[in-house]
């Protein structure tokens, strides 16, 4: 496990075309890496008075309006709610769209270019429970929030200016979270953005050169942490950040939302432990993840190599003017040694 | 001043091809933005003590070798050292270069493409006395600095495998500073980082188009800030982040290390004014700031669009999964309001 011989190594992530820099730690071992702070103490203290939580059952009316809940017949009970968020980045008023329109006519000369904001900003409490986070649901409660992801990504899908949709979840301050009542949430963009692009574009390359999908051809072997019927949580060969990891479908899909129940049920129990084994392990540390999935409009042409994954980000460290600048992060554990550590951490079994 | 009632719009910054959301803030008016811990006192609390910082004049021994000091003759005092990371994220041991090379034929077929880690990561000590930041400095004091940048890049140019050099400053604990001491950092690559290829792409673009340099057409009106004979500071119109801030040479030029004594005199006491704007405006914030240069090895049909300039970011908000996910920030301050505010912010005088 001693990393302190290795040299320091550039890695090129070829699903996202992105460098990293592999640094052994500064006299640190990898076991030795946790969260300074806890992630569920580390919350806005002013939302964790259950009273004052408008996520928590029975303060609905304090929220924006719902879209959805699961079970969808319940009139009080439920289990996962889908709502507008109360300060959404962009507008949902069609008005703004055309606003923007207007705007890139007029200034393109200048290089300057600029849409209206229109788009959707939704919230997905998880529980209706304020103590209750996501990894301590069961499996097939956790399927229930992915399965809500994906009803909600199917309506947006019928939006015709939405091209593409970002699910993501912030837990503990550091990470993002102003809420701590366990929520993830959901931004649809009138617009491709460029980590979606650059990454088409770099499965593509793999793709014409290969004539694989980059993501079905993915080389685990030392990478592998678990692995379910459908899907297996591994260390990228490129980690971007000390124990990031992937969970990635073991059957060739482009889109999140074609995942159905039977998958959801599956995903959902190799989720959660994922999410234990990164608290276990590293301190219950403020975290990130996000679904890389494809564009909204992909051509048929694109769908051999397009290839959705979920990428679950702990917050060990701070981002500087390096990283900044260049978009090249320095990692300073490499992916083979977390597989490891997080391939034997034991997970308590009782749910 | 008020942006309440604005609607969200979404633009595209034409120099680096990166879209932005600015969003007006939730109920604080953009006046209201202020660093929720100061720099100067967020560091780490163990490199406060003067004797124990290796930084300090007196401690010199306590560091990894010096690379060149300003004064060049001087034994005992100095303004400015340059010196090695005692904690280098890349190696500078050649042999470190060729390992990596065998790595990529061993694993192209995979995907996974590996160099090793050489390059050279070294370190600005920006003055002797501990408690004196880069803006303390006198202009002249801070062209010393600007000096010690450029003489280095050009000792970094005349080494073969390196293409390109990240100057960058981290201030206080929380923007990625391990140590209080004034300071900045230089890494030398062996490779080009996405952003500075994606960069060189959309200049390119740009003048393909007009044939013009992007950053030479730049419309300022009200995104001025400042400017010197031969400088502007501006807010970028798709600022990633509030008070995001750069300073753009007024003259063409691709290269840093082009910068000349007179040029450096004038560049110091913009970027000396900048920071305490910006210090005094948002309360001694942590920030970063970064040169964003020209590949080394550029081709003379790129010099005509490729233009150097800071980058200057103020830590004010916290990095979620939206951003990580997208690579497009959400960004409450527009940078007309944010220009207005700093072109109105009064410096003391005296230095």
């Amino acid at each position: 496990m001693a990393t302190a011989n290795r040299n320091p190594e550039i890695r090129k992530d070829a699903v996202n075309n992105r460098l990293v820099i592999l640094s052994p730690a500064r006299s640190r071992r990898p076991s030795d890496f946790k969260s300074k702070t806890q992630a569920k103490s580390d919350s806005n203290p002013s939302s964790n008075a259950q009273p004052q939580c408008p996520f928590c059952a029975g303060n609905e009316h304090q929220c924006a309006p719902e879209i959805f809940r699961t079970p969808e017949d319940s009139t009080s009970d439920w289990n996962v709610r889908v709502i507008e968020n109360l300060y959404p980045a962009l507008s949902r008023d069609p008005e703004v769209k055309s606003e923007g329109e207007e705007y890139v006519h007029a200034n393109s000369a200048s290089g300057e270019v600029s849409l209206g904001g229109f788009g959707f900003h939704d919230v997905i409490i998880e529980s209706p429970v304020h103590s209750v986070h996501l990894p301590d649901l069961s499996p097939s409660g956790v399927a229930v929030v992915l399965l809500a992801y994906k009803k909600r990504i199917e309506q947006l899908c019928a939006i015709d200016s939405i091209s593409y949709v970002q699910v993501f979840k912030n837990h503990g301050a550091s990470a993002g979270a102003s809420m701590s009542h366990s929520h993830s949430q959901i931004l649809a963009l009138p617009v491709i953005p460029s980590t979606a692009s650059t990454r088409l574009n770099s499965m593509k390359e793999y793709h014409d050169q290969t004539g694989k999908c980059v993501l079905c051809n993915i080389r685990t072997n030392k990478l592998l942490i678990d692995e379910s019927t459908h899907f297996i949580s591994i260390s990228p060969f490129a980690s971007t950040f000390a124990f990031e990891t992937w969970i990635v479908p073991r059957y060739h899909s482009s889109h999140y939302h074609e995942l159905d129940e039977d998958k959801a049920a599956d995903l959902g129990g190799l989720l959660k432990l994922t999410l234990q084994k990164l608290s276990i392990q590293l301190n219950d540390p403020p975290y990130n993840f996000m679904i890389h999935t494809s564009p909204l409009q992909v051509t048929s042409s694109q769908l051999p190599y397009t290839h959705w994954y979920i990428q679950i980000v702990p917050q060990l460290s701070t981002i500087g003017g390096f990283e900044m600048g260049t978009g090249c992060y320095i990692n300073p554990v490499f992916p083979e040694d977390a597989a490891k550590i997080l391939r034997e951490v034991e997970v308590p079994t009782r749910e």
